[in-house]
């Protein structure tokens, strides 16, 4: 737009780049920036740089992280025997927010997809084996996504941590808490019936 | 979050005060920047700072501009005889896609706002009446909002300009283009009726 100057277009333009931030959001949300103090601009920009200066990730559980071993990783009051293994730091950070797993992660950054391209060697699959190896693991939860490569990766995984005898747990599959049963897809229904449980 | 790093903590915390983005869309926005290229990143803090330092007011419209005058007043293919009065850049920009407009505009920067405190002291409307004394002007076209505020500045501004010997125009109210009369609004509907014309 010959209207809009160089600078304005080319916020609009970087903005417009971010996943669901069609043309006209980046509009509203570059005339936001151009009207707010210099201070938050500021801070704002800082704080895009930042993230990708400071943070990387964990030696151990793959978390991200700007100290290593990462804050859960160094909790002592977390247990090294259970370990919670997730696509992505988001995932973890949704288990965090309920407050009640008291193990320790661990991220694959991504789960497995053929028409992707996405093998076992691009996830971190080879680290979570070579840290149940050592011994002091007792169980597994698998809580990757209960989608098609979630589940391919959850059976693969299953395959390779079964023999270092540890115990492997999937996380449950079903109908979601205040759902109703009329609304449910047949797929969650089906491993609702069929992952029932004795009362 | 304890579970967050800090920088990454920050980063949601800036993106959220942005205007529409939640938490949980500053928390997927923050994930993506973390995972884009550092380029990338880069460009985005670029552009948010130059927007803040590159971008000032044009000395003749008040358009956001980075040079001066800006270059919709700096146009010889434009007329200096017709200005539009707006109450915003984007919605000079608005008009400016339909790209039929060949005069110049005058940017508010608000509109009369008893309740918010924004008297005729806070918007550019001395400068407006300064620029149509000049002469050279022929007709203003008032294109505030249609809302309460922007029809009170529209009033306000035909009171202050009738005197002054120049031809002033309102937009038209009345029933979007494709919209259904079963659907508009009651107060649409009448300006609709009352701005009738003869076919």
């Amino acid at each position: 737009m010959a209207s809009t100057t160089k600078p304005l277009q080319e916020l609009i333009d970087a903005l417009t780049k971010l996943p669901g931030i069609g043309r006209k959001t980046a509009q509203r949300l570059a005339f936001h920036i151009l009207k707010s103090s210099k201070e938050e601009a500021q801070r704002l920009a800082n704080a895009i740089l930042d993230v990708k200066e400071k943070i990387f990730l964990c030696s151990q559980c793959f978390n991200i992280t700007d100290t290593d071993p990462c804050s859960i990783c160094a909790d002592p009051n977390r247990s090294d025997e259970i370990i919670c293994v997730v696509e992505q730091p988001s995932d973890m950070m949704a288990i965090e927010t309920i407050g009640e797993f008291k193990g320790k992660y661990h991220i694959l950054h991504g789960a497995l997809s053929p028409l992707s391209g996405v093998g076992p060697e691009n996830l971190k699959i080879k680290e979570l084996i070579e840290r149940v190896k050592k011994g002091r693991v007792k169980e597994v939860i698998i809580a990757t996504n209960p989608d098609a490569e979630g589940s391919a990766t959850a059976l693969y995984l299953t395959k390779l941590l079964k023999p270092l005898n540890v115990k492997v747990t999937r996380i449950a599959e079903g109908v979601p808490s205040g759902g109703n049963l009329e609304y449910i897809d047949p797929a969650t229904l089906r491993k609702s019936l069929e992952g029932r449980r004795e009362v």
